[in-house]
């Protein structure tokens, strides 16, 4: 039987860690996975879930993403529980838009890979498509809180996104960016 | 006749230096000012374009976000006259997915507000609707490149959306936050 | 009797809360405002404890600081408790130089005053001057947890410090900045 | 004969492209792999001015810290040529502690190791040991400016060495913590 971690880890360990974590607030990876597909679908023809499911796991590898989660599912769970001082408890259960610090542990995420994730962070928290969309909606039954969850998840899609971006241009476009598909709109888009 | 500022101002100068600017690229503050009611109409219902352009001049009377426009305009026009050094002269004028700097310039404008603003900002870089979508098209016509403003432009009527946020629940919702109206989403504001 | 807030405030009631919050872990304003003096003497002659200690009031009145500091100290307390979750209770416990979110939540609160806040933020949390080191020194003994509190502090003093070189500008300056002291050094100075 | 470049390259072409732009603006590798020995000798005894180098050169070989660079000595030298825009041509050249926009760059390239970077990064950018200081000091001389230039090579500096402190973790300390060698202090690693 193993010992409980007693530090932050990365690599295998850390990619261990949150897919359990994950999994305990409902969450699998392919769903995660399924996100990155969507984003990345128009620029990536062809682009399997089975790509976007790697990268979803180098994400959950880094220690950085790691404290994120663990951080971020803590608040969340403890409000569950009533464990948070007020007016700290009512905000996380309320899902308060003006609370922000969720937004702000989802930016460390999404950072990881470079400021080219930020807009498609933004577009998911936003339109809360899949997987986003089912947390949150989780989140506002009585005595749940998802108040970060979506938030990370979204970030943890977007820097996976992000990711297959920069490793298609490092592998095909070296030479000839063209030859990688550019979105039409000059956003992040891939 | 008045001689040219030579530094960076806030305040008045700062809002009719960034007005000028902007006009000089072809936006005109209401089309940001749609931006923001655009953002905020389902959660401010009756929200006025006039209240929309109010807090769009408030945020262009920040000195931080005076220098990111200077700065982001400067290199667009740096561009457009093939006066930037390789490889960024042909990044720019790509208006390159992977380029970043962009989006790094717009979060420092969209920080103002604090970091319920980030959402905000992200959606409107990656759907570009109204003044957005017109402003990145132009940019992509021959020896135009508006690289940067497209981003500045979505960050401006995300913190201008931020400011309002917070100024609602400041003036009507501090007794009583379920006065003011609330996403029923979790995400930003709106 | 006051009903317990819940909800985050702003203004004048996030100002009172953020000072019972840091009082009820051994933190008076005035030594956070011996912070901003120090960072600032060098660049302001002559400024007032008395001003440094507005400037503090004054951040301490953002709603984004008010729920930083929420969240932090929460976790904080949390922690000496003992109420959080493997590998995150000991990571915070011994806290972790590799943790990280302790620095995510306090450049949110430098931000709200741009970024020419993050060069004193930085210097703060490596020195540890002041309050700062006697924070850090606490919350190494046993059973304490101070590992969010002291990179709170030094980002509200850093903030603090942008505010002030921020309006000293806008007062003295807008028509002659060279009649604001400047650092020699082209660090942020103020 | 090499065409020029026409993309933001990532790996050893970006590697090479950084350390031809910072020997044209007279930065030596070697000096800001200096300043990642000084901020780590500390944590890590015995540590080689040769790891400090290898760490500083992954840091380069990243596409974020070269677009980065690309546009922050762009701006340095179109500022020592007068072809920027005012206010910005003179708020550049005098080294304005108020404009902020190099400390938004700097911050890009610390993110892309996390958060635990932003100390070091303020620590370096305030005190200006070696290289940071030398460059400062050049870019006061008249005609010449160097306002991005210090910021990115703390920057680059403060990357360095997180990356240096996370990678020596995942080696000894996933079974041990204790075994690397921590902070008295709570701050970063170094």
């Amino acid at each position: 039987m193993k010992a409980p971690l007693t530090h932050t880890p990365a690599g295998d360990e850390s990619r261990e860690l949150c897919t359990q974590l994950l999994a305990s607030r409902g969450v699998p990876l392919d769903q995660v996975a399924a996100l990155v597909q969507r984003l990345q679908a128009r620029f990536v023809p062809g682009l399997q879930l089975e790509e976007c499911l790697d990268s979803v796991r180098a994400v959950l590898g880094k220690r950085e993403v790691c404290n994120a989660l663990l951080t971020g599912i803590a608040l969340d769970t403890l409000a569950e529980r009533g464990a948070l001082p007020e007016p700290l408890q009512s905000t996380m259960l309320r899902d308060d838009p003006l609370y922000g610090i969720d937004e702000v542990l989802a930016l460390a995420v999404v950072n990881i890979y470079g400021s080219i994730g930020f807009t498609n962070y933004g577009y998911l928290d936003k339109v809360k498509p899949g997987i986003v969309g089912r947390v949150d909606r989780r989140g506002h039954a009585a005595g749940r809180c998802n108040t970060f969850l979506d938030d990370l998840i979204s970030a943890v899609a977007a820097a996976a996104a992000a990711r297959i971006a920069h490793s298609r241009r490092d592998t095909l476009g070296a030479a000839d960016p063209a030859a990688v598909p550019q979105p039409g709109n000059g956003g992040l888009a891939p």
